[in-house]
């Protein structure tokens, strides 16, 4: 007779993951263990499979399965655009939004000066050398609005002020967004930057 | 080259569990990656372990690595009580609460008119089978508190009447559970099942 230590462990790791939590993962689990045939034997193979072909782009950060990235990879995609981004999951939500023909730049983080994360910590000097190597013209900081993310575009800005075109995301308000569930300084951004029609 | 389709499809496997949907898919993939040596791969042989062992316990339909599940293997538990429940969850919170000593039979859900699913959909007629070849004395409905549960819960109580002592669970205020949250229903069937102190 075996025990059902497998099952338990499972559980547990799954329960690690982000978003979900112990009775999540259970549920999970136990999905996973009812199609076990159709589903739980390939996503253990699929995660096998990317656990040993998944590596980091050795330009610009993002995740993918070889040294140099597709999208660095691309010819057509250096157009003398470089957007920066805090995380590989920026990068991916900039894909899917389309639009943007460039290519990226993954921080890999903010400057924090209470987590004691400096520019060294981060992908700032390699983000230095590419502008100069890669003949980029403008870069755009498409850091997230919060605290760490505006000072990390301002340091990022003062560094490479004269050299190239710096622009950022404009702000305002969202797409379906309604104003009344919308914080003041949104709106107030979204104001300040208004547009004639 | 190689493209990133394996990182695509995993995300995609992912996002169809239960409790995950595309962004929190992409997050623990993100998270599985950047971890990849001690989290990806790990969990990837752990499930591929539980895919080769899991199993139904041909006894009482709980989940295990064998084909008499632990609870139905343990020679002190058959004290002659029977916990019926619906599914294999219900059975896992049932042993973390902890106090039942005996047995379990998990019926694989309710009976439903609207899904057609009948008695012989579901372990019934196994649980009539056990009550009388492994001597219960006892049959405990824990089945879930709705519609569907407690129809079943009739349906099997008038299946085992006068054969065996039937039970169900106590209804009444979750411990820690506030009266302005709770519902009315609850808060009258707790009201009428009120006690002494």
């Amino acid at each position: 007779m075996s025990s059902t230590r497998d099952i338990d462990a499972l559980i547990e790791m799954m329960a690690k993951l982000p978003g979900l939590g112990p009775r999540s993962a259970r549920r999970a689990v136990l999905h996973l263990i009812r199609k076990r045939a159709l589903l739980l034997s390939p996503l253990a193979d699929l995660m096998q499979e990317v656990a040993a072909t998944a590596r980091e782009c050795i330009n610009c950060g993002n995740i993918g399965t070889s040294d140099i990235c597709d999208i660095c990879a691309a010819e057509k995609r250096a157009n003398g655009e470089l957007c920066v981004v805090e995380d590989v999951a920026d990068l991916w939500a900039m894909e899917r939004a389309g639009g943007f023909k460039g290519r990226y730049h993954v921080l890999g983080g903010t400057l924090s000066a209470l987590d004691a994360i400096g520019p060294e910590d981060l992908r700032i000097p390699k983000l230095i050398d590419r502008v100069s190597s890669e003949g980029i013209t403008e870069v755009i900081l498409a850091l997230n609005a919060t605290v760490d993310g505006q000072t990390t575009a301002h340091y990022i800005a003062d560094q490479l002020e004269n050299r190239v075109r710096l622009t950022s995301l404009a702000q305002g308000v969202p797409i379906g967004g309604e104003l009344d569930y919308l914080d003041d300084g949104t709106i107030s951004a979204a104001l300040k930057a208004r547009k004639d029609i």
